[in-house]
């Protein structure tokens, strides 16, 4: 699958998606997922969550601002979800910045079958602390993503994604879209070079990629790789675009509006001329490691 | 009271509403009540919810992202703005979605009065359930609301008017603004016809009318179905006016800029001349029913 | 230290800053305090807010959506930052006007040793009913800020001061900031002229503000007066900026992003030009009152 058919795939289906996510950010990738063509929900009751989530076709679930009150709720509708094998996406904010955060991401990944995690490269070390990677990517090495390291980081995506089951992206100035299984078809790296240092001025951009990669991932079902990469080129790619339309005057606000606009007029002959993804060579791809 | 009246009350009083509401949409809620002259004040904690009520002139009840903590809150205020005569607006998001919202709107409905209830038809249909209402429009029909069917909704919306005591506006396509009552001069029904389907792309410009309406309530007590109908042309006519305003690389971020933009801008010339209101034909005005 | 020495500081150490704030404007804030080339980190739930207060350079605590949940959270992590020696700004937001809210914040006032306290005058007020200030100025007099009353609210400035230990920065149509102490290097009080009444369109600037004071603060430790004036000044001027780029069309939401806009744009040499700050002239500058 192309990934700017995966694009025209959520244009298509218009995917419900039920966004369990904090409150600093919720309104920005409510109207970045209406922009993309689909439709979200907001409910974190436990008593409601079940429901809300059997009427939709993917789960948001994002720690941002993590209570006590909402994480049964997370879990219920996550297990929920995954009975009715909507696809679920898990961006573990601050995982690693505190104990309460890194142990209910954890707590996530063991009662809940993700589809994609996408974090920094920071918040997937934290998380994978507990799940046996010995290999690869350690504490003491630099969390940015460069182009000498971007292998070695790409190898633990992969471990990442063998131990959870689920896509893994890491975001970072390259971006690392990973999922590991036997099927060369089905997994594999893939890098993606989109995106602009500006996007890390206006907040929540991450979190919007992460409702991003819920509508692709419920769009793409059968796809899970194509899609999450796809999301995360479409992000970057409108971050560059944003960026494009940048005058006088204007600052990360207006930048805020840019990108959701851009996301807005995107189509898929944009998508395609604009993408810069490539499989990641060197890595043994879709092989077991 | 003619409706370019009544956005002249909201500039003149200014009065100051008291908003419990959901955290995905409320900073729009906000800046919408700022735009059009009003005053907000947020505050959902059950403790202190009857003294903030009692300083101000109206209060908003929007149950879009509904918990259990905030349930007696909603109730609190209600009947503590009852007393005090404050218009009240309920805006029953997802009613019909869960059990916990559709019980909590009509838990809502039983002990305040409210003076206008604002939602789209199929939460209309959730809340009149258990009221009683057999005969009108029912769950099986399109929730779409269009000129076949505008008369079938329109008598529904006047059975739900008659049962709560409280003006029903069912938004959509057709905007329909309902009272019941014997007085003829302030019951009946009136269609209005602003708005653009583009609004539907922005986030909670449902949940910024029923922030409207109380405005338009607070500023207007003793007529409440021309303050409702005020607002509902109001909003839809920013709503057009926003989209005119559109231009190569706007999206819907922009365009929900332009919609509060529009509001404060709005004039009781320009609202004249926009909108397009008229009362129903073939109704039995004011009528009991 | 002077002012845009301030505003050098904050782009130079790009202070980390734990923020417990309401969820009406705290994208607003987040966005803000980007602009001004801060980070922000937002966690409100007890169990972690030591932690996460730890790997930050100061604390904003705002209360204007107050519940008991996060009451203690906020005393938590008030005295974590307070130990760990850092700048801490509380916002009262609403102080007055609920007994929760009035003893919520004079709790925090007794429990957290402040670095600065922002409101407007009646918020102030409320917090000094309780504080033994029984000279200056009564409840009686009008709230608003003139030049006919600047002088006697500067002296209620120093006496909150005085008792708090903190900065108080008491915002209107002119902002008043006051530091009681008998170092005349580092006490007084400084008048702020900037700033333009459409800010009062937009909600949330004064918590914006808030936020980009303990940003100051925490850039500038050892200077809590000057950092104080200088984000006061630095916010009112870029509300004149913004309003200068208004267009036709425009209004209080363009308004809101061209504010941040205007911040992440400011450079010393515009704010060094632009500010209209002085000392107060005709009061015992530093002396203990």
């Amino acid at each position: 699958m192309r990934l700017e058919e995966c694009l025209q795939a959520v244009r298509k289906k218009a995917p419900l998606i039920h966004c369990i996510t904090n409150y600093v950010t919720v309104n920005d990738c409510v109207n970045l997922l209406l922009a993309a063509g689909a439709s979200p929900i907001m409910a974190d009751e436990e008593e409601e969550v079940e429901e809300i989530t059997s009427i939709c076709d993917g789960l948001l679930i994002n720690i941002g601002t993590l209570n006590r009150r909402t994480i049964p709720a997370m879990i219920k509708a996550g297990k929920k979800a995954a009975r009715l094998a909507h696809p679920i996406v898990l961006d573990p904010v601050g995982a690693g910045a505190s104990r309460l955060r890194t142990q209910t991401a954890r707590q996530l990944l063991e009662e809940i079958p993700f589809t994609v995690i996408r974090g920094n490269l920071s918040e997937l070390k934290a998380l994978a602390g507990s799940a046996g990677v010995t290999h690869g990517v350690d504490a003491a090495q630099e969390d940015r993503i460069t182009e000498e390291n971007v292998l070695d980081i790409a190898r633990f995506a992969l471990q990442v994604s063998e131990q959870t089951g689920a896509v893994t992206a890491i975001t970072g100035p390259i971006d690392i879209v990973a999922k590991a299984g036997k099927n060369p078809e089905k997994s594999g790296v893939i890098l993606i070079r989109n995106g602009t240092p500006l996007m890390s001025r206006v907040t929540g951009t991450g979190c919007q990629l992460s409702a991003l990669l819920a509508a692709f991932a419920a769009a793409c079902p059968e796809r899970p790789l194509e899609a999450a990469a796809a999301a995360v080129a479409s992000m970057g790619l409108c971050g560059e675009t944003a960026e494009q339309r940048m005058q006088e005057g204007d600052g990360n606000a207006s930048y805020r509006t840019y990108i959701i606009d851009a996301i807005c007029n995107l189509d898929e002959k944009q998508l395609k001329a604009g993408l810069r993804a490539e499989k990641a060579a060197g890595l043994p791809e879709g092989a077991r490691i």
